[in-house]
């Protein structure tokens, strides 16, 4: 469905030649691109990305790449990505104003975004591993993600405007693929891009791909994955997808947005916090962690309370949509009956959540894409324990997830195969 | 999104002169469109219909009108829903040969489809009120329903076709919002469009309307027709869409076909089978009907074990879709967990049909369109008694679904509620 005939990588030597003429840039980063400052700062694994400053401000040039660059090896990728990244971007600014960069210009057949350089906030990961805290997170998080699912679903939208939707976004099938096969099938069986810390995994690793329940479980939230077209979900919404300062809190890279289920972000999003606090134990070389491991379990209580508190505000002052609708409520006297429905709904994405984040924890521990809190513990031992002890409750939440109704005893089993203390 | 730009309705006395043209039509009816005979036999509710016969053999037209005619009042409805047409019946052919009719030519800017004239086939509605049997019927439509569920969603189907019909589909809005309206919220309170026998069933109306419950499951249900994409259903599997003979059964009219979830049409389908037992007390001036309830009900549960079986043969045997898949399970020597997989999707299926079919038992009796079931029965009193069997029966569905684990019970309770021994 994509080509990439007539696209060309963009180089910092020709950008400004080549972006100099689009007015909107002009006026963002100067009038005169002769004047433009341009350096290439992207990790390239999947796309080219350009800082641009100039005398009246700076701009980030986001190109894809025609294929994913990972441990070496590539494999064709399209670049339509861009596109999808681009409609979700729009989307998102108009469901949570200031929380996305601010698309200034799109060229669909270069592939490439320019939008604002968010500057100087910083990629979240590296900043938990650091131990570093970030007080608004929780609250800017919960409401980005109440905000976006709410108000990207028909709870909200127009119905035939959100099914157009559906038909646009069901051609990032590439994308979704990507997250269908890496995140919830290879790490399940012996696939061949699959690495895990060897050999002090092995036995846990053989035993969790044993495993009927959990692979059984597995295979039922990728079925929600693919068929619960609930909402335009960012669809990779992990700690490396937010920058942050002190104060403030951004969402990027939504390339693989697509319609999915109203508990896919959060639950991702937990899982990040839960593998940052399983890794602190491998960073405490540099001081000690309680405090941090008491943050992070706070981050994730508070993101959910904030995002059910947000969604239950939208639901009672938004919920203009066909589903739920307030005339067979509201309209008829009866608030208490929309209340319930909430709580049917908010018990639904609590539970896709937990099994979401269970397997997201999983697939970064066992799969081919692994996260920088594990990989930065240079003890393979004590790599491995920290592992294991997140292998041990990712498998317990999506196991037991229909029976688990609030964040104390799961927070509290976090404790304990922190600690050691069950195993 | 559709324009009758163009568009100009049928005539008998021009049909011939405007398709005499098309080769694959001269072929099946006859060389010389002079010797066509053409009368037109459809309701025009919908849709144009003629048959045309000739020496080589015989057709059906069928063309779309640009509105919807109902109870004297029309609405402008798209054309492009024979488009939908077409490309349901041509899935259905694949997917269960020889049970939908042969299409034999399709002009989407006339919005209509020429093909097989179904003879001595006879609607099955009407032939259940008159009391008659069909043998085959049951098996036949379990089948149907199996295959092409099964083939039409990601157990079977490539993971990128299935997207992008999901993106055609999801153009079929009009006749979606039809069902999201008239099936899923209207009956629920008090639409303007809505009618039901009153004065008889005033009381009991306005209990349902008030019932918290049911309303709440009711907008459950409509949730998971408008998000859960799971397969290409028909849209409309009532027993007005169903044709027979003696041996023979074929399905027509999936015009409202789109991705939705997999227990839909089978719900539908054991509604309609419900439906004309609660109407038999109704009809039986005509010969006690002992036999033809005994009859329904075995249709009930031989469709539902039929489908049951058919659906884990394609599991067993067609799995090589995304979803559970094989390189987890029996490829690693899981075959148990296979089939641990397969009673968790049989076991939505089940409960999600047993909803569907309480709201679509709901909607005949509580909103704009009737059935001819109880529509025929001119007693109002009579047919209020028969119609309140079939709402509380309905209601008993749709709230306790996720409790109900059997046909046993359900149809004793059917029994009780028809007899009158529960009310």
């Amino acid at each position: 469905m994509s080509t990439s005939a007539g696209f060309e990588p963009l180089q910092p030597a020709t950008l400004a030649k080549r972006l100099g003429g689009i007015a909107s840039l002009r006026e963002r980063i100067g009038a005169d691109p002769a004047s433009w400052r341009v350096r290439e700062v992207g990790d390239g694994n999947l796309n080219l990305v350009f800082i641009v400053e100039g005398p009246a401000g700076s701009a980030i040039i986001k190109q894809a790449l025609p294929y994913l660059r990972l441990i070496g090896d590539s494999w064709p990728l399209t670049l339509r990505r861009s596109y999808f990244e681009y409609h979700a971007l729009t989307r998102q600014a108009a469901r949570d104003p200031g929380l996305v960069p601010e698309v200034y210009h799109f060229d669909e057949a270069q592939a490439l975004i320019a939008m604002q350089f968010l500057s100087p906030h910083i990629i979240l990961r590296h900043e938990l591993i650091k131990g570093r805290q970030f007080p608004g997170l929780a609250g800017d998080l919960g409401r980005f993600v109440a905000r976006t699912v709410f108000r990207g679903s028909d709870l909200s939208m127009d119905a035939t405007h959100r099914k157009n939707d559906v038909a646009l976004f069901a051609k990032n099938d590439e994308l979704c693929a990507i997250t269908e096969n890496l995140v919830f099938t290879d790490p399940y069986f012996e696939a061949k891009a699959n690495r895990h810390t060897a050999p002090q995994l092995d036995a846990l690793v053989a035993e969790l791909r044993g495993d009927r329940d959990l692979k059984v479980g597995a295979q039922r939230l990728k079925h929600a994955f693919i068929c619960n077209a609930e909402t335009l979900v960012h669809g990779d919404l992990h700690t490396g997808s937010i920058m942050v300062t002190a104060t403030e809190t951004r969402i990027i890279d939504p390339e693989f947005a697509f319609y999915g289920p109203m508990g896919f972000d959060i639950g991702m999003l937990l899982a990040n916090f839960w593998t940052a606090y399983f890794s602190q134990r491998g960073h405490d070389s540099n001081g000690r962690r309680d405090a941090m491991r008491a943050y992070l379990l706070g981050v994730i209580v508070e993101t959910w309370t904030t995002f059910r508190a947000e969604f239950s505000h939208l639901w009672r002052t938004e919920r203009s949509g066909i589903l739920y609708p307030r005339s067979v409520f509201e309209d008829r006297g009866d608030a208490l009956g929309a209340e319930q429905a909430l709580e049917l709904v908010l018990s639904g994405i609590w539970t896709d959540m937990l099994g979401f984040a269970g397997i997201e924890m999983h697939r970064r521990i066992l799969g081919l894409a692994h996260n920088a809190e594990f990989e930065t513990i240079a003890d393979p031992d004590l790599r491995a324990r920290c592992e294991a002890a997140a292998l041990k409750f990712g498998r317990h939440l999506v196991v037991n997830r229909a029976q688990i109704h609030e964040f104390g005893a799961v927070n509290a089993l976090a404790e304990r195969l922190d600690t050691g203390a069950v195993a």
